[in-house]
This record gives structure tokens, sequence and C-alpha cells, in this order.
């Protein structure tokens, strides 16, 4: 397996969940990242299992861009190599209990919030890209990583009976499309763009596949991904998922 | 070609453009709807071509319940066969100039508005379903009508070059998810629900298709629709285009 190696990474929603995940398995590694850089909307709340460095909440335009010139003060002269957003919400709801308020609540965190993340941080992917010796994409030079779900896939429309989450599923079908136009937009930068599917988690929501797991498929993903797959939407274990 | 025959349609967005063309062909039809519900955001608006009967703002519950109210009253004991959600808007903006308030404006206007317009008139439709002595589902007795565009179409990816409209693309992405959803829970209730690509039509925004030949061709479209389509996205001349 080839081992992801990055300088500097940073993820949302770092608290708990697939994010801690992240971070944990990041200071695992026999190579570290130097910088991991840890956001949560409440650092202090009780459910964190984890103190993050900042807040950032994510479809907060003003925190975000707290966020990103508290990360740049840290990284000095370099850049960011790897923004994972994996902040995200879902209400689980029936279709006709969804109001304006879920629709716009959950689209605000999980789709809004990765493309103003990724506008905050663009002048610091940009720059670890340029720094990069290599000519093609890869995480180890500069990614977005959007963590999606395969609930977002309207070709395989997945878990319908178990659980109908249109606000939800609409965000993800969306946060698909933004990684997609974010890929044509940051090529040129040398900024890989990914929506990924982390399996059905056992997090708060529910069943199947351990955290553990998940985070280590996605890692190994991660660290095979080239300027082939940059626009894909991917599932933790590298099978493309249809639209 | 089969002639739609309906005895009542709601069009919303219905003072200019295609929504104006679909009042205008419904109302030269041989047999025309006995009722055309034509709502608009502002129906006494500058560039408004079309007094419309009611206002219905499709991003405010408390204006789309009132207009549900309305159309109820008119229609007596009689169910609504067909809503025709074509109400929307676009801000035409490169990806990095996109801000919150346009993601969240686009995609309430876009997506949520469709979705409260679905349940508001859920129980006209079903009531016009439970009216109709036809078994499958068909345009003619119950049928939602979103007007989406082959911009929402991640495979497709259509026009990046002429036109980013990140906010845009990524509502549209969600339109053509919450259809997949509104088919699937609709459906027992003998309600047809689809996705429908007007075309790259000559309204305000733009060149080739004319609203005419536009309109005319989701006429036809909608004439032939079943239970085959229900879920399905297609464009003005019924080919399916891929999410």
């Amino acid at each position: 397996m080839a081992e992801l190696s990055v300088r500097s990474v940073l993820v949302t929603g770092a608290n708990r969940g697939l994010g801690l995940g992240f971070v944990q398995h990041f200071l695992r590694m026999p190579k570290p990242p130097q910088w991991i850089f840890a956001t949560c909307r409440d650092p202090k709340g009780q459910r964190a299992q984890l103190q993050c460095v900042g807040s950032a909440e994510v479809a907060n335009p003003g925190s975000i861009k707290a966020a990103a010139a508290k990360v740049r003060e840290h990284l000095g002269h370099s850049g960011l190599n790897l923004l994972i957003n994996n902040a995200g919400m879902v209400k689980s709801k029936m279709l006709d209990a969804e109001t304006l308020e879920d629709m716009t609540e959950t689209y605000n965190t999980n789709t809004a919030g990765p493309l103003l993340m990724g506008q905050a941080f663009l002048p610091l992917l940009k720059k670890a890209a340029q720094e990069s010796p290599d000519s093609g994409l890869s995480c180890s030079k500069a990614a977005i990583i959007n963590i999606s779900s395969i609930a977002g896939s309207i070709s395989s429309f997945f878990g319908w009976e178990m659980i109908q989450a249109t606000s939800y599923r609409c965000s993800k079908a969306a946060l698909n499309m933004l990684s997609k136009c974010q890929s044509l937009a940051y090529k040129e930068h040398g900024i890989l763009c990914v929506a990924l599917h982390p399996g059905w988690v056992q997090t708060d929501l529910g069943p199947p596949t351990t955290v553990d797991d998940s985070v280590q498929g996605m890692l190994k993903v991660l660290s095979t991904l080239s300027e082939k797959e940059t626009g894909a939407f991917l599932d933790w274990e590298g099978n493309v998922i249809p639209w």
C-alpha cells in the first residue's frame, strides 16, 4: 500500500465520528503530518472526544475566514496539502415532514460549507501545489476531499426504505455536483477534488462499517488518487459510485 | 400525438418565460383545462407579461399554504391534476465568487420550493388521482413536473465553459434528487413525478430553443408519460438525461 505523505492536513467536524477517526489515523502514521488542523463547530461541546484547535462553523463565512487566517499563521510560508470537508449533518425525516429550515440548514452545512471552505483555503492549497515537485495531481500534493454519501447517488438510491432523509439526500447530490465543479475549476491550480462515500458507518447514525475500517479504507484510497480520479465519486474501498 | 387532457393545472413562475409559455399553450389547446392556476412571486411586477391569479413565493411556506387554500376553494370538490414547478432562478457567477447567500437563495427557490409546493398540494393531487378511472400513472391523472436543467446533470456537465453557475448546478442536481424522492414517496398515491430539462431556452438567459418550441415539446412529452417514467430525468424531446 502506497503511504499517504502530507505535510499538513485540515479536517472539519473532527471532534467525533469519522473526523476524529481521521485525526487519530493521521497521528498513528509512521510518518505523520507535521500539521494536523482539527476544527469543529463547538470545540468544548459535551459530545466532543477531541479538543479541536479551532472553531470553524462550516456554514459561517466569518468563522471560516478566521480559521483560514489562523491556519495560515501556523503554516508560515508553506501551503496546506489536504482539506477534508468531513463536517456534516443529517435530519432523519419522512419526505412530508421536511421543512424549509431542514432543507436550508442541511444544505448550508453539507454543501455550502464545503464550497466556502474550498474558497477560503484555496490560496493555501495553491501554495502547496506550487511547492510540490510532482507534475500530476495527488493528495500528497494538494487536494479537497468532500465526505459525501451513497445516499446522494440518484442512480443507486440506497436505503430509502430505511431512511428517507430527503433534505440530506438532496444536500449530498448537490455536494457531488460541487465536487465536480471544484475539480474543474481547481485543476489548473494543481488541486485534486473528489467526493468520497465513507461506507454506512457506525457513528451516531447506525450500523455496518466501523469508523476505524472506514477511515483506514479512505486513507488507502486517498493515497492512490491521481489526475485520473479528480472529479470522481468513490467509496471507501475505491469503487466508483454512479451519480 | 396523444393529447394531454387535464381538468386543472397549476404553473409557478408563470408571469414570463417558460411559465407564461405553458399557460399560453394550455389556453390554446383544443380542449383546454377547466382550471389554469398561474402563480408568480410578484403578480404586479414590471416584467410580468401575465397578471397571475395569485402570489406564491415558492420558498415561502406561508405564501404557498395560502395559495393552496385559494386553489382548493376554486376547485371545490375536485383535485388538481398537474403541478408544474417552473419557478426558478440562476446567478451566473464563477465558482470563487459564489456566496453563502447565493447558495441559500438559489437552493430555496429551485429545490426547497418544489418540495414545499409538493407537500402543500399533495392533498389536491391525491384527490385528483382518486377521481381518475386510470389505474396507471399519467399527467392527465396526477403529476408533479419539476422543471430542472441539464446543467444539473453531473455526468453531462453541460456548458461549464459558457457558464459556471455552481449554485445553480448544485440546486438542480438536488432538484433531480428531490424528483426521485417524490416519485418514490408519492407513487402509492397515484402521482407521477419527473424532472424535465426544457432545452437551453431563449428566456432572459440566452440562446437556442424558443420558448414556444420548448413548451410544445414538453407538453408532448407530458402526454406520453406513464409509470415507466416516474422518477426519470428527461429533456423536452423525451430523451433520458443521465444523472
